[in-house]
């Protein structure tokens, strides 16, 4: 099977739209220069994403300027002012140095530059290798402001998140194509994982969630499917960074139980709650417990987890439909929703879940494929 | 197809053995305590491997006390004398704040031991969130003695390098069966991919390299193959973290021209010169002229990358067989050599590469595979 599919970039105008959102930030927070390492926020502010195990960095000053340091050579395709490459490997071998060679890299493209007092940097990727950079420089954490800044999503990256949505869905027909008693879980990854490669027309940047049969969820295992279970395909590909997360549950063989046909129709209606409910302004907590209340219609505690989460860049992103956070909805959010209920007279349970983008009015729905069991 | 396979974890004892020697390290370095987040070190010291979006730290201290620091729930597999849980999710939400409850939990923990004054770390791996954890303790980078105390395998780690390299097996045979002209590149990686995991029981940790057909290398392409072409079959599957890394070059069509087998018989030639010398003590260095110095014989510029490396929990370990190294053959070191040349003659190119694992009196072959095109 051939894709139809031609690849995606992220949009250089958008991308210097980030920058430019970025820079309110920094103004904001009386920060000169930002210095990012995270693969993720390099591709989002440039266009440019660096390969699994070669390392890059962005440098955007507060006039604007926008220093790309990239692996070996430079991309044609990124949305920056100037690029330096350094050297990540040394005859095809990956350099176990590459921060140290990127941080030499800045200190003297810095060095021809007005002077940063202060430093916006990601906490978490600003290892000990780098304190020279920063000496005399105060350092300032910019990843809360960028996980905010990644929950909008610009056009550009929206198509990402539909082409790894175009994945799943696909992944759901070549699922309902293998699925019969006696198939193993193994056997019906190896297949959605050739179904979403196909649709891709690359290998995936992620491939996660749960594959489990007779399960709540989990990876695949070994195991053959009995007649009368369901499974439950949580699906997570990632394309080009960007991930998809939707969910359907089959059945193994012609038949389902009352029970089942009841919980499937309880968490059906919760998704038409999320559809008809969400828009800019409302809680995304109160949401999770409106969720809570009717799924405890079916039984108390048999639905027991989030009910969904922001996705993009990273599986989890705000807003977070959780009791443990207290964000808002807005517009642009890209998440899911995904209720399900789970117990023994399920085999072993149902989960159904949706991505949708926020708009000025409501949501709409990027995910198209049947819900039916 | 089932697989024939147990799942394989790392051997406690073995593990133990592991802190042994890094013990040994911080005792010549003076340093009182050891604390590493890099899960690759917290799989290698205490055999628990945590999922790829769970964060997990390991501290070691000079008495021989080791602590885990690990997401959700205890493992029950693990070369611990204490174990402390944090909550990695809520919900089943990812925290974006992992490290920083981590580093909670180590000042609480440590707190109740002796002092330490200078603790190991991992540099790339300290980011600045961790700084309250360091005030008024000098920090001292781990990585170099990290990476060198990796390289000799123990044969808990040897087995899981030898399920790996029974998964590119796995794949070879599949790739002879699908292999003809017309069949796409994404179509064999598609293949090759279910081939692994049929064997390795699980998804894998990796799964990298190269499956392009008329080409030195690179990710699958949605092009098809065409009769007299080589496809370079360079595959990395990794197995619960620990990689394979060996290459086969396979015709398209019946037959091969008299270029392809007279590179077919250098490169053959060159590996055979590496198992004939390679003993503890040869310079890797040396190792690659020799092979250079052969393959020029065919054509200056058709080899034109390292010889190989040492494989583990990462791609590319020492030793180097790469003139940009000074690597010298140790016992226990576990490395490729993939000689290969290149040209529009060969439709295009040729690398067989081999896994050695290097023994008190020369190499033992981890990979059976017969190299034939």
């Amino acid at each position: 099977m051939s894709h139809l599919y031609e690849p995606l970039t992220l949009d250089l105008d958008y991308c210097r739209q980030r920058q430019q959102r970025l820079l309110a930030v920094m103004e904001r927070l009386d920060i000169q220069r930002a210095v990012l390492f995270q693969p993720e926020h390099v591709q989002y502010f440039t266009g440019f994403r660096p390969g699994g195990l070669l390392n890059a960095a962005v440098s955007l000053d507060a006039d604007g300027h926008c220093l790309l340091v990239a692996p070996n050579n430079a991309p044609e395709h990124a949305a920056v002012d100037e690029v330096v490459t350094f050297e990540a490997q040394w005859h095809c071998t990956l350099r176990q140095d590459q921060r140290e060679a990127i941080a030499a890299i800045l200190r003297t493209a810095w060095s021809g530059r007005s002077a940063a007092s202060r430093v916006g940097v990601e906490f978490a990727n600003t290892g000990r290798h780098l304190d020279p950079l920063f000496a005399d420089i105060a350092i300032v954490d910019l990843e809360p402001e960028l996980w905010d800044l990644r929950r909008a999503k610009d056009p550009d990256e929206l198509a990402m998140i539909r082409r790894a949505v175009a994945c799943t869905e696909a992944m759901y027909a070549r699922a309902r194509e293998v699925i019969e008693p006696g198939v193993t879980e193994i056997e019906v990854y190896n297949q959605l994982h050739a179904a979403a490669v196909e649709v891709a027309g690359e290998p995936l940047t992620g491939f996660g969630n749960d594959f489990q049969c007779n399960s709540p969820g989990g990876p695949p295992r070994n195991r053959a499917a009995e007649a009368g279970e369901l499974f439950v395909l949580d699906l997570g590909p990632g394309y080009r960074g960007y991930y998809a997360d939707n969910c359907r549950s089959m059945r193994v063989g012609a038949t389902i139980n009352d029970e089942q046909q009841h919980a499937w129709q309880a968490i059906v209606d919760v998704l038409q709650m999320v559809e008809e409910t969400v828009r800019p302004g409302l809680s995304a907590q109160k949401l999770f417990h409106r969720a809570q209340e009717m799924l405890d219609e079916y039984r108390t505690g048999a639905f027991f987890h989030h009910l969904g989460h922001g996705i993009g860049l990273f599986p989890h992103e705000g807003p977070h439909l959780n009791p443990h956070w207290e964000d808002t909805f807005a517009v642009g959010d890209v998440f899911t929703a995904e209720p399900g209920l789970y117990g023994p007279e399920l085999r072993a349970g149902i989960r159904l879940e949706e991505n949708y983008v926020v708009t000025e009015t409501g949501v709409e729905r990027l995910t198209g494929y049947p819900l039916e069991l």
